[in-house]
């Protein structure tokens, strides 16, 4: 059956609290949605947050590491891609999610958001502050939403497939 | 969990009867022992065969696919990464997989088994002909067998697995 | 002699003609300086803007097209690298570059942008408004810098060469 | 003026010095007939010879490493790119160039033939073994061709050239 992937976006070593405990409750929930989460592999911060929140709740987790081996790789991944693209990994996880929650902001994480917002990808920021709102959602105010909890981001997503509109089993 | 991925690499549009045959039959096997089939994630040829075997048999099929878009994904791919990288998705696949059986060959098909071979995984040459298997034997003699049916094919795995000394879950 | 290389990046289609005005002369400035311009490749927009500009000073003129053919070339881009990456040739130029001038803002961009920032690339946002500004040196106010002229940034440029402590002809 | 891009193509580390020999002088050569060399950048093995060969003779060299920063980067090498993919960089190179000459194989250079063997490139082996020229032969007739000499690999490209067949300043 074609997996719905859900991409979870956020910085890796510098991540809040904040952010990792958002990216566990998001992973958690688009585990119990039916969905797949794709992050960039790694067990650092809001990667390796929500592959475990997914894995917890009995969900498929993909990551895309951006080294050739796997050290590194979170254990709650269970489809490890060994891209050895470095940075470039991120236009393949933006380009392969059917939509993305970003949890939490640094360079790398603002070039998968830029990245899934020129693949016309359906982007939630979560809780994001409102420079990074108004930045992203003048790239392409279509694509991009803002949610002030997990709950609400996982209904956006929800409202999305449901419409047609969005994230569609490819 | 961590899912073991054996990649299945061979001619799109150009495969022979054959060679899907033994792909499809490979899909099925490798889907049996609870490994995963990694592809170029295409319905065409080797790719969509072994998808299609693996499906069958309950199997986890993954695809890394050279466009941004899902167009010409196999429907027997349950996670289908659209890497929009071209042909340098080959290096994506080889690096990833546990190990590799190759059915049948043409140019891109060599660059998956050149860059799998460079990446010291294990590849088993299914039916290839003496100048292949002597071309890439040369390469590598450590990485790189010969068998001679599916079955065949997936003992040489099942091999490489137990002794510990080949494809680990990574 | 190891070139130092510009990286001008901005829109394709959708640039503005005050962007590919500043462009030109950018191309102008940074040939005139004795280093390269760097480019995506393409003809349109800023891309081709900056390549013409580079040229017509006599510059050397590299693109990295996100394309396997080199069909929309520049014709003023000297050495064409026809990538076939997609999007992920992103990654390339910004880790390429010495440092980046930004004439324009779209999605692609500010994922280039964004990258260039990732690998500590001196980046000078020229003529960006407000948001744009704040946004990217929030990222990194160390790499970040905004000018108001062609003129401007060239300077900008030069001071950091100068002072060894910016782009190295790597 | 769109530069013709030769890709020199053989082992790093592992070069005999025959290989290394013959890709300075293919580099010289290059280099005379007007045209500039493309390599995998590093100062290792071939890739180092065919920069030096062709720096020595004024030629313009361009490479494209595997890593993101330029440790290990040729002197000789005027335009660096630091893409960052790894051996995905090899796809880069091998449909960027207007044709090939192979000095030596290992897996590494074989994964680049083989890639420039599917983006229709012609490709000179130089001083092959008879199961290497079998072997790619086979992939794509018309594309491979054998030489002895490293003249004689000029005197090839040089004809493909003229004829309008084959390289073409793209």
């Amino acid at each position: 059956m074609r997996r719905i992937l859900i991409g979870v976006l956020g910085p890796g070593e510098g991540a809040s609290q904040r952010d990792m405990d958002d990216a566990t409750l998001i992973g958690e929930l688009v585990a119990k949605a039916g969905w797949a989460v794709l992050t960039g592999g790694r067990v650092a911060g809001v990667m390796g947050a929500a592959a475990k929140g997914a894995r917890a709740a009995g969900g498929l987790t993909i990551g895309v590491l951006p080294t050739a081996d796997i050290f590194g790789a979170s254990p709650a991944v269970d489809v490890v891609l060994a891209s050895g693209l470095g940075e470039a990994r991120n236009a393949v996880i933006a380009q392969s999610a059917n939509a993305c929650v970003v949890c939490g902001m640094n360079a790398g994480t603002a070039s998968e958001v830029a990245l899934a917002v020129r693949a016309k990808k359906p982007v939630v920021l979560l809780r994001s502050d409102e420079i990074t709102s108004k930045f992203f959602r003048a790239l392409d105010p279509e694509s991009v939403r803002v949610a002030m909890s997990a709950g609400e981001a996982i209904e956006m997503l929800r409202g999305l497939l449901t419409a047609g509109s969005g994230p569609q089993p490819h």
